[in-house]
C-alpha cells in the first residue's frame, strides 16, 4: 500500500477536505514524484462543481504538477532520482492510434487519460491529480523541467502554457505578426509572454481598460478594449492571428471582424456554447475559426525548453493548501493574478 | 445612347417586370457581349426581395451570364468577335490592393464591384446584372467559356461553380480524400461534381431520404442522411472536408462531430446567423469552420478549363424570362433540378 495525504471535493461544489488516497505501486515503466507545487486551473473548479456533468467524486484536482522524481522503474532510463519534473493534463493514452504516433497524444482517438477524472487502468477507479503528496506516472508522461526556471511558478506552464503555446506554434505566429491575445487571465498572460517572445506585435485584447498597465508589463505592444467601438473599427481586418482565451460563451463576432483574411482566429477556453456567428463573417474574408487543446508531450517538451530560454515562467502567487476554498472564490472572480499555486509541503502539516 | 430590354424589381419583394436600361458605350478596356443566357440564384431572390437591406433599386439580378463578343475596345487582345464568354458575380474591383494582386478579386481590400447592385464607376448609380440583352464588362472580369461545354448549362458555373470550387481547390481536397457535401441544391450538385472529378470519395450529406437516389447520379459514393442518429454517429471523425452549402442558419455542431481531428468545414451559403456552436466540439479536435467567398477572375478561368476537361455543367432547367416570377416561387421551395436558366432571347419577344 502507498498512501498519501491529498484534499479532494467528496461531492458537487462541496469544499475542498483531506482525503487519504492510495497510489500504485511504480510499474517497470513509472516514474514516482514527490510534488512540490501544483497549480490551480480554472477547470479544476469547473471539476470539482460538476459543471461538465463528467465529474467523479472524490474529485481531487491538479495538472500542474511540478515536483522531484523519487524513484524509477527498471525501464526508465530518461529520467533519474532527483530530476525536476512536471506532469499536465494526461498521465497516460492508448499510444498507437494515428494521433498518438504523430504525438498529439491530447487526441488521441481512444481517448486520454485526464490526470484525475480520468479512468485509471492500473487501480480501477478514477484518477487522482497533483492536490496530493505523490503521484506514480507513466514514464512517457513525465515532463523534464528546466533547473534555470523557478519551478513554483513554473507549474502553470504544464496546463496553461502549452494550452497558449500550441496554437501560436502550430499556426506559425512569427516575427513581426500582428496577434491578438483575448482575455487576461490565467491562459491569457501566457499567450501575451510566449507571443512576444516570438518575435510578434502583441495587442491585448480587453474588456477591462484597467488591465492596460499590467498587459504591457507581461509584454503587450497594444492593448484594445474591445468595448470600444472606435477602436475595434480601427483595427477591422488587422490581424494575422486571434488567440481567444475567453473561458465562457461569447460573442465572437466583433473579434472574428478583426481578422485579415484567410486569418485564423483559435478557441482554446470556452468549452460551452458560444453565441451566434454570423456566416457572412466568415464569408466575406475567407476566415477561420479553430479550437486546439493543450498540446502533445513532445510539443510540451518542447515548450519548457523554450521557456528555459527565453526564462518565462507564469506570474503567481503562492498558497497553502489549507486555502484552496477561498481561492476557487477568487478565481471565480478573476481576482489573481494570474495563477494560484499550491505549495504541497503544506499537505503535510495538516 | 446604348439602351436595352431587361427585367426588374422596382422594390422589395415586386414581381420582376420589363425595363429598359442604359449600357456605356464600351471604352478601349471594354467588352460588349450579346448574353444569351443567365442563371437564377437564389441570392438574385434575396436582393429582389432586399433580404440583405442594401438592395438598390430597380435591381436587375441575374450574375452567371453566358453571351458571345459583339464588340471589343481597341486595348482587348484577348478576346475577339464571336467568342463565347462568361461573366459572374464580380465586374470590377480596384485591381491594386494586396487581395486583387493576389488573384482575389471577390476578397479587394476597396470592395470589388458585383455585377448587379454594386456602384456604377462609369454612368454612376448602380450596376445591371444578366438579365439583359446586353452587357458591357472590362475585359478583366471577363471569362472564355470552353466551346465543348453545353453553354446553357455553363452559366451557373459562374456563381454556383466556382463558389464550390474554390474552397475544394484552397483545402486541397485530393484523391482518396473523403469529403461531405452538406445540402443538395445548386451549390450542393455542382459540389459533388467537383470532388467527384477530383478523385474524392463524396458523401452527399443531407435532410432528405428522397435525394438519395439523385445524389448518387451526381456522382456521390455515400448518401448520409443528417436526420440518422445512427448514420451520423457511425460517421463521426471520418471526414477530412465538409462543404457546407445550407443557404440558411443552422445547427453546425453534429457536422463538426463528423470532421476528421484538423479537418474543416467551410460554408459557402449562410450568409446570415447560424445556431450556437459548441466551443469543445471545436477545440477537442482541433477542428476548423471557415468560410469562402465566390473565387478570383484566374481561378474561375482555371474551372471552367476543369470543367471543359472533366465535361462538367450544371443540372438545369431552361425558362424564359416571362417565367422569373413563377421560378423564384419554385427556387424558394427547393422546388428545382438544381439551377433555373434563362433563355434571353425569350426578352426580346416582349
Amino acid at each position: 500500500m502507498n498512501i498519501v495525504k491529498a484534499y479532494a471535493a467528496h461531492n458537487s461544489g462541496a469544499n475542498l477536505e483531506p482525503l487519504e488516497l492510495e497510489r500504485r505501486v511504480p510499474t517497470a515503466e513509472d516514474v514516482k514524484i514527490k510534488i512540490l507545487y501544483c497549480g490551480v486551473c480554472h477547470s479544476d473548479i469547473h471539476q470539482v462543481r460538476n459543471d461538465w456533468k463528467n465529474s467523479k467524486y472524490p474529485v481531487v484536482p491538479g495538472h500542474e504538477i511540478i515536483g522531484r522524481v523519487t524513484e524509477i522503474g527498471k525501464e526508465v532510463s530518461n529520467l533519474k532520482e532527483g530530476d525536476l519534473v512536471g506532469v499536465g493534463c494526461m498521465v497516460d493514452s492508448c499510444q498507437h492510434c494515428e494521433s498518438c504516433e504523430e504525438g498529439l497524444e491530447q487526441y488521441c482517438e481512444n481517448g486520454m487519460i485526464a490526470t484525475y477524472n480520468g479512468k485509471d487502468k492500473h487501480l480501477g477507479g478514477h484518477t487522482f491529480g497533483g492536490y496530493s503528496e505523490k503521484i506514480v506516472v507513466d514514464k512517457k508522461f513525465v515532463l523534464k523541467v528546466p533547473e534555470n526556471i523557478d519551478a513554483k511558478a513554473a507549474a502553470p506552464l504544464l496546463c496553461a502554457g502549452i494550452t497558449t503555446y500550441s496554437p501560436l506554434k502550430k499556426w506559425n505566429v512569427k516575427k513581426g505578426d500582428k496577434v491578438g491575445v483575448i482575455g487576461l487571465g490565467g491562459l491569457g498572460h501566457m499567450a501575451v509572454k510566449f507571443a512576444h517572445a516570438m518575435g510578434a506585435h502583441v495587442v491585448m485584447i480587453t474588456t477591462s481598460p484597467e488591465k492596460r498597465k499590467d498587459a504591457t508589463e507581461l509584454g503587450a505592444d497594444e492593448v484594445l478594449i474591445s468595448k470600444d467601438q472606435d477602436d475595434m473599427k480601427k483595427q477591422k481586418g488587422s490581424f494575422d492571428f486571434l488567440l481567444n482565451t475567453i473561458p465562457v460563451g461569447h460573442n465572437m463576432n466583433p473579434y472574428i471582424a478583426l481578422l485579415k483574411r484567410d486569418a485564423t482566429m483559435v478557441l482554446v477556453g470556452a468549452i460551452e456554447p458560444l453565441d451566434p456567428i454570423h456566416g457572412g463573417g466568415l464569408i466575406a474574408g475567407r476566415k477561420r475559426i479553430a479550437g486546439s487543446n493543450i498540446g502533445g508531450i513532445e510539443e510540451t517538451q518542447e515548450m519548457l525548453g523554450f521557456c528555459g530560454e527565453h526564462n518565462i515562467v507564469s506570474d503567481i502567487e503562492m498558497i497553502d493548501i489549507q486555502n484552496i476554498n477561498e481561492a476557487y472564490d477568487r478565481v471565480v472572480k478573476s481576482d489573481v493574478k494570474y495563477r494560484f499555486v499550491i505549495d504541497i509541503n503544506s499537505l503535510s502539516e495538516n
